[in-house]
């Protein structure tokens, strides 16, 4: 414990993310003043929402520039602190990026207790991936009992906890995703009623019929692109749609052409929403405490990808993007 | 009156339907049953939903086959009865056809005070075209005082009612529309903030820029094709968009591709749905009621584009559709 290390953003990704675009920079391990706690970096998130922070743009949040610290959410554990409520050891998760220290006097932390959940849950199914898939599919697409349920991104961190959500609710749930493994996964170990790989379909839509031949009444999509192009004209009158992600897209310097899907939204009088956790934010307990009781229960499960060592991190990240993970993706700093 | 003139379905048009599409077929007027009674038309509507009942696909409703009568709302006038409820020379509205007679039960006519309004009100501002923007906007844009309202098709039966229920509203108001007499229209006659005309505009953004300094928080989206584009870049979070008809397209043979929008309904979190006017047809009362009182109170206005002669009914459809009218497109019959 010499130094800081620091993933900054070195240049602007043009396309897919290379390594190249992140630099380690390191700095001297932060001092602590009266009120603060220094945190050790246990466990970093690479998530898909990454990739819009890094574009240069201010969407709903302002960009990393170049020479910037990358932003994300860490568990750490507290290594000093001259704050009464941290004492050395304990667990917390923040939003403090890509370092391996980082100085807090709490604000904006959640205390972790490891008896309850292992920390890094709190970066996936108890953490925003799940209060993404929790509020998103639950408020957006106010599935009932029977309907089908379609998911994009069936396989990730949100995608596998809204199928799982979807189940509960006495929905039938089919699950799209990248490769066989991850289908088998949802369809043998989340309970998901059906799935299709998406890179070996010879045809999305004849693949949406065979899974949903009663059409499809809710469509949460992590996607966006082709797969979602097919999706929208299989869904059912009055079908709802919770957009949460469109990976296919963030790499894409412009803006892809595609059919336009407003005909279909009007035909079938569907609703199309897109959301960010964070309108969520003064709801995230109740959440956290329905989340926490399903797991308990056995209702849900959640798989973690984790890559070990700080230094990977760009390269988790990057990996993430391309699908790589199964369940969450995390880094193991320690 | 030696026969009932009424317009079949010549073919299925290809693109923008011509007058030959159609075909008058003479038929005996016919006889009435006891209970039933015989009106006579004397308004026929043309209205833009027609070009997807012709168009040989099932949507929402079953398509008009070629052969088959031509559908669409009428008012007329009772020249016989033998219904108690109808006596001769009574006003009603009713979904009965291209046709210069029909007879009818009374079951889903609406009977009309031309006391209260003219009977060709029903079928605009009283009628389908007025429930679409009372409902449709108020129940789907969700309006709020001070926001910034875009209406596209803005001179039309139902744009036109929207952008004044909008002002009622206490919102700032924005049309676009066809011509530049239409754009007087609805601003100097109807209290529209702003608009501009899409076929003079060199670019559709920076028209909506200018018009819109402050973003587009509900957009009522009649036309979709490249103007709806160019909204969708300029709704501010958190907005509502209305999709009530997509005219540009209804011609189209194939789906014409255009820039994908769920990226811009992602991270702008909007909400967009589509709608046919019959979902609210429980509260259609409430609808009529509140639209009269606003019409009686000078707030509401309307107007009408009248095409004389039954006979010239398919060319009065046809011209709608390439907007050639101001306010609702009409036949008079007698």
């Amino acid at each position: 414990m010499s130094s800081n290390r620091r993933f900054v953003l070195a240049a602007k990704p043009a396309g897919l993310p290379k390594e190249s675009d992140f630099r380690i920079e390191e700095a001297p391990i932060p001092e602590i003043k009266d009120g603060e706690a220094l945190f050790r970096t246990e466990y970093l998130s690479v998530d898909p929402y990454m990739r819009g922070r890094i574009s240069g743009v201010k969407t709903y949040a302002d960009p990393v520039l170049v020479g910037e610290l990358m932003v994300g959410s860490a568990v750490g554990r507290v290594v000093r602190s001259r704050n009464p409520q941290f004492a050395e050891g304990d667990w917390a998760a923040g939003f403090w990026g890509w370092q391996e220290y980082a100085v807090s006097d709490g604000r904006g932390l959640n205390k972790l207790d490891p008896k309850l959940a292992p920390p890094s849950a709190s970066l996936g199914i108890l953490g925003m991936p799940g209060m993404t898939a929790y509020f998103g599919f639950l408020d957006l697409c106010k599935p009932k009992a029977g309907e089908t349920v379609l998911v994009s991104g069936a396989a990730g961190a949100v995608g596998s906890a809204v199928g799982q959500i979807a189940k509960i609710q006495g929905c039938r749930v089919i699950g799209i995703a990248g490769t066989d493994d991850k289908i088998r996964y949802i369809t043998t170990e989340l309970g998901f009623d059906g799935g299709f790989n998406y890179k070996t379909s010879q045809n999305y839509s004849r693949s949406l019929r065979e899974l949903c031949p009663d059409g499809i009444d809710c469509y949460f999509d992590n996607v966006g692109g082709a797969i979602t192009d097919a999706a929208f004209f299989q869904i059912n009158n009055f079908g709802r749609v919770a957009v949460c992600g469109q990976i296919a897209h963030y790499n894409a310097e412009a803006p892809e052409p595609g059919p336009r899907l407003l005909s279909q939204i009007l035909i079938r009088q569907l609703r199309v929403e897109g959301f960010i956790v964070t309108r969520f934010a003064n709801r995230f307990a109740e959440g956290f405490r329905q989340m926490a009781q399903w797991l308990s229960e056995g209702k849900l499960k959640y798989s973690e990808e984790i890559v070990e060592g700080f230094e990977n991190t760009p390269k988790a990240f990057i990996a993430m993007l391309q699908g790589a993970n199964t369940g969450k993706m995390l880094v193991k700093c320690v």
